[in-house]
């Protein structure tokens, strides 16, 4: 059994290379994936690998930028890049079980915003 | 010197007291923050004090949903409360030195958005 951090990494790598079956061996039964931006919710593994593979179909591919794992607890930055080229950050936080399955995923999709005047003068842009 | 999940928490308690000599504390000389959605950077201690300070005055407060740590990195995710009562979910990123230091400060504040018709019947709604 693998540590947080390589239970997460094995998700993303996983979720890369469309090993669906790999993919689901790192999830609990009742593994609860929730979306707060949409306040979207899966319940279960072979309701959540459908989400994935039903759900975001196209040539999308995705890259590590950070992992962080702690006991049961991980979390992940992803860059995410759409089949269209664009590229978008991911932010995810997940709890695993003490047989190294994952039990809960929340995830965060950021999209850009305009810079609030009210700090403009106190940063730079990049 | 604490753990890097203890130095995020003690951050984020710190900027929820208004405990700036205590915030600036945690923070390396050569902090670098910055918000990839704004594409806004802030370098050093004093900037990133002031930026904090004055550029998000208000009756805010904050909650921490969960810490991740892990050797010289950090993840948070917090629920950030505006004056006006809106809540909004903060997800953060920290590389901490072997001083037990911030260097690195990275956020993104995710909006609500619609929830894709092409997942839609993969979900349930909360």
């Amino acid at each position: 059994m693998g540590t947080a951090a390589e239970i997460v990494a094995a998700y993303w790598a996983a979720a890369n290379d469309r090993d669906w079956a790999g993919f689901g061996d790192l999830l609990a039964d009742d593994v609860v994936y929730e979306g707060p931006q949409t306040r979207e919710r899966v319940r279960g593994r072979d309701p959540y690998l459908r989400f994935n593979i039903e759900g975001f179909p196209g040539d999308w591919h995705l890259e590590v930028v950070r992992i962080v794992g702690d006991g049961e607890h991980g979390a992940s930055w992803i860059q995410f890049t759409n089949a269209d080229g664009s590229v978008q950050p991911g932010l995810c936080f997940f709890d695993i079980d003490g047989q190294g399955r994952i039990t809960r995923i929340t995830d965060f999709w950021p999209d850009p915003y305009d810079l609030p005047a009210q700090r403009a003068h106190l940063v730079e842009r990049y």
